[in-house]
């Protein structure tokens, strides 16, 4: 006889409307897919003795920084194996938490330096260095970050000034700032980097460029001579991985080591400028890509978590009958049913709209190839925009599903412990999101007016011009709802591309015209590809095979629009009448009928993504509700606890040492 | 010659156009009180070596869930000793970092056991029990959460059976969600507990009352027969606390032990109703008033530490002139200015608005001394409202700050590895926020209409019931700003005081009516509670000595005013055309006004609160500004990397372990 929490997880399993594998297969791209994720996930979960659920995950042990790094060795060069056998997997852009990748010492191997190459090296290059790093005999990371520059690029200021004598780079930190700070596998693990360095030749500055720069011995992986290499310490999450820094002290490298694909520096110093400007940063676009593409997992998983917690979790009488104390499942409260039915169809709306960017972005890779970059800026500027809005709305909801667990979603072992702060980093690395949601505002000032426009920004060339929708317009209508998102959008820009202009006939340069809008210009950003993510959802949904599942996801696509009208950041749509009071109520009606509709299929939802019991490591979200003596089974294997059960129930240190003294204080 | 960071340092402090120390003075309630502390946090951080900044603080090295207790032991003892030497003392609601306290594993016993002690203890029993606990001859906390049992303090399982033969009560957990699962020091450090549990007398319930159990013997610290006591693992922050659980098994005490101030239980087992039915619940109004007086703190940290880095670190070119590779500092974009200064605006709100609930609190407790409890439905609420509200904006604001430090402020050496998840869980313990709104909401709809109104709910009475305000309205005029807050929040809780009312009438009982409209509910409890916490800011400044320091302050509350208008949560007020799009401008205007005033203030303002670097643990909040050298510093000190240099810069066991097969790999 199963106990309550398990009962009360299968009746609320048994509700669905649809099949969650049929879902599984629309998520993963088919059954086969489906079968070698699973597999993958089998075969690593087992090297990594994470199969017994009923075993506490070693991360929720003892926490030290070294043995967190030792963790992340183990499953990292687990992974790393997977990788080499497999060829393309699963783990190249995730650990076997979920996690982006860039948790494992060696993850940037896969996520950066290959692909690094790949844009980077010249034919010949390529050909010497791929190889050896497909077949792991060196391990890469991506070196650019300095403890003084960031996401400003150009500020960068290592040197690798050309010595024509020795036919050699050398690869200098001339200041303390120009220290390189935060690179994934720099500490220890990594025998190579990719090096950005501002190329020098006979004292004039070429800019940033990408040098290969050997960091340690292949032989006892000693540091070579010329750089201090070292981990860069606690950090809130991550901690599986040696971010590192390195201080390089006139480091030789040889002339051929600069990735010569477009730049070139011939023997004499001869500096010759090649055809592809930007394709420094072409790397950081391909990074921002894989972020796109993986980031709402976590967002899922967060959902996962807290939607099967609280089928489980029984808190409060919702008759308010002070006679009864009988309590009800927290999911029957609507507010909980909102926030988590909010947060899944989140979860779904980036993964279609990342679905979405990444074909955008494989086109302009293989356009890229027969040397034609029109599409590079309006591709730029859509991952740079996706990248702020997916990574924050992921963020965001993965802390919100964590607050929805009360006070247990703050153990470490309802997984949020690694799962929010992991989350949070991915909104700062790879370009900080404020100043991504301007790159993406550039180009849509620029797009105003224009006859020209790119597919995701259409609609600006004709705005909206209804003053105001209909009070009877039907809001679950797809074409209504994509009609007030536009409508705000192309507002919002247009405003914005008036309001520069206007401040610059006012005699301001136009940075200090962009400086003075720049919090409208970040709204009108975030509300163009909040527009972008809407339209790839509604479109995605078309080609659903089965109608149960079509019937869920659009259910899931009107909660995604209307919440986002309704919800914190819906000032925007309220601003200029278009919608109004008067639509207020007839949204909040409609957000009501959506729960009512979506409540029973909540736990199949969760289902579908798949995930297993190992890779969530939760005492609250596992897959069968028994969550009360799962956290106690834990509990009881905490490291600490088992050691004072060893000493007869106290904790002789610190009781001899602080506890002692405190208890016996004379006053 | 100090280097360009403490330069940049200098110089924004030399701008201020007010004395820090005179506003120091406003904020700790005069030069004799801010004295006081600074001898405290001297004598402390001494005590605890924390005076050298120079040095790595020891928390940001190994971080074990072993150390970090052990750690918080070291602390916790000597905070204890000096709140026992002291008597009344700043370390008794924070700790030497400026957490709330309850991340001590003493806290408990002076933020709860020893109030709870007056508040529910007969006059006998407190003559007994006061000395032993505030002679720290016991070490108590505080037990009533259960792992499967929070808010809703009705549902608690734990029983104390009344055995009339033997005159004791039996402690007893029937189930394993009535393991009690929480209470700070219930680990291994208390010796004593209050515990919440049913009171059963011949097999009747008579609800949940208060009793004093001893966990452990006083000789040896042995738990007692009848308890299993044990530490409930790794949390997201609080690790230095010994957050505990307790299973108890047929454990006996003295019927003298339940606290009998209102009811009680006489030898032959008779029941006697007392005249306060209420008073269980007052020991979490107390530990609520403490949050709200304290928690802001961490919120004026947080904007302390990302102030004082944005005017040292340089990032990006404001000129966007791609010729130009030179920086600026941060704080030059006005995205900065607005973020950082809109939190400092908040954190000043919420300690002017702390003082005057702290205020009405303290008039409450002298009046429930005198049987009059008229002041507790208004009261409870509104500590309900200020409880979610300022726990909220801290843990929303502290978070936003770290992000406003880019990817340094990821690194535990930040200070916001600590202060972030310590600000946040603060906002589900003690009642969780949307819990504590509703408890709010539930007393402002009773409100409407009435005659009869409390002091903060007066202006409900007469709802403002001008259709907008006039596009001409001096934005920074306090009673303009007001009488706008006032309109929202008036008109939310008269719609939802309505809407239940429709519903009611529909046929829904007020049960299914309130969770139909509950995210409304919330909406106007969020808003009220702003309200009051204008007024509060508002009224605070007129008192102000100094002319410099009552400008200064007025450009904050202004600040709070409008950017709570026209920020994420700004909806509300344009939903009903109050305020629109035509204000919004103006608005808008003012705000930028606002900001180009208090930028040269924003270092002044961040010295004003007069932190420590040591209590402050940052190496990007420093005072001297010297961020680079000393994030260096500290970074070398880090263990694994001591360690790895005596290992010749390599870190062996991973490497041998893990690196060497991986590179080794034949494939």
């Amino acid at each position: 006889m199963p106990n309550r929490q398990i009962q009360l997880m299968q009746n609320a399993r048994a509700q669905a409307s649809f099949h969650s594998q049929e879902l599984t297969d629309v998520i993963y791209g088919g059954a086969a897919a489906v079968e070698k994720r699973r597999e993958e996930f089998r075969r690593i979960e087992k090297l990594l003795g994470r199969s017994d659920t009923r075993k506490l995950p070693h991360i929720y042990g003892e926490s030290g920084r070294t043995e967190q790094y030792v963790d992340g060795l183990r499953w990292g060069a687990a992974t790393f194996r997977e990788r080499l056998k497999c060829g393309e997997s699963w783990f190249d852009a995730v650990t076997p938490h979920h996690w982006m990748n860039n948790a494992s010492p060696f993850g940037l191997h896969f996520l950066m330096f290959t692909p690094a190459l790949k844009l980077l090296a010249s034919p010949e290059q390529l050909e010497y260095w791929l190889p050896l790093a497909e077949s792991g005999r060196i391990i890469g990371t991506y070196c650019q970050t300095e403890l003084g520059h960031g996401t400003f690029v150009r500020g960068l200021e290592t040197t690798a000034t050309f010595e024509e004598a020795t036919d050699e780079f050398v690869i200098h930190s001339p200041t303390t700032s120009s220290t390189k700070f935060w690179p994934g596998g720099l500490g220890y693990a990594a025998s190579h980097a990719i090096v950005m360095a501002r190329l020098v030749i006979k004292s004039e500055d070429y800019g940033v460029h990408p040098f290969i720069v050997q960091l340690r011995s292949l032989e006892d992986y000693t540091p070579l001579p010329g750089v201090e290499l070292g981990d860069i310490g606690l950090k809130l999450g991550h901690n599986t991985n040696d971010n590192g820094y390195a201080f390089f002290t006139h480091l030789r490298i040889p002339r051929t080591h600069l990735l010569m694909r477009s730049n070139q520096v011939l023997r004499d110093g001869t500096f010759i400028r090649g055809p592809i400007d930007k394709l420094a940063y072409s790397t950081m676009l391909f990074a921002r890509k894989i972020i796109i593409i993986r980031i709402y997992f976590q967002l899922a998983q967060a959902a996962t978590i807290a939607t099967r917690y609280s089928v489980v979790r029984e808190q409060g009488n919702i008759a308010f009958d002070s006679a009864d104390n009988a309590e009800v499942p927290i999911f029957a409260f609507k507010l909980q049913q909102y926030r988590l039915l909010t947060l899944m169809a989140r979860a779904f709306a980036l993964h279609f709209a990342g679905v979405h960017v990444g074909s955008l972005y494989e086109a302009r890779l293989a356009q890229q190839e027969r040397d034609d970059h029109s599409e590079l800026a309006p591709v730029h500027a859509l991952l740079a925009g996706m990248k702020a809005y997916s990574t924050q709305v992921t963020a965001d909801g993965a802390e919100d599903a964590r607050k929805c667990c009360g006070g247990h979603g703050y153990l470490a072992m309802s997984g949020f412990g690694q799962l929010v702060p992991t989350a949070t980093a991915i909104a700062t690395l790879e370009g900080e999101n404020f100043v991504m949601y301007q790159q993406l505002a550039r180009f849509l000032v620029k797009c105003v007016g224009r006859a020209e426009q790119h597919s995701t920004t259409e609609y600006l060339r004709s705005p909206n011009t209804v003053s105001d929708i209909s009070p009877e317009a039907d809001l679950l209508e797809p074409t209504v709802q994509l009609g007030i998102f536009r409508h705000r959008s192309a507002r919002l820009v247009v405003e914005c591309a008036e309001a520069l202009l206007a401040s610059q006939q006012e005699g301001l340069s136009f940075a200090q015209a962009w400086n003075k809008h720049i919090l409208s210009l970040i709204a009108a950003a975030r509300a163009h590809t909040e527009t972008v993510v809407l339209t790839a959802f509604i479109d995605s949904i078309v080609g659903v095979q089965h109608d149960s599942v079509r019937a869920v996801l659009r259910r899931l696509c009107s909660l995604f629009a209307l919440s986002s009208i309704e919800g914190p950041n819906g000032g925007d749509f309220l601003a200029d009448g278009y919608i109004s009071n008067v639509h207020l109520r007839p949204i909040r009606e409609s957000i009501d009928l959506l729960l009512e509709e979506l409540v029973p299929d909540a736990i199949a939802l969760t289902d579908s993504w798949n995930f297993t019991d190992a890779c969530l490591a939760s005492a609250l979200g596992c897959w069968d509700g028994d969550v009360y003596e799962r956290m106690m089974e834990w509990t009881r294997q905490v490291p600490l606890n088992v050691d004072v059960r060893k000493m007869g129930g106290v904790f002789k240190p610190g009781f001899e040492q602080y506890i002692k003294p405190v208890l016996r204080a004379k006053l």
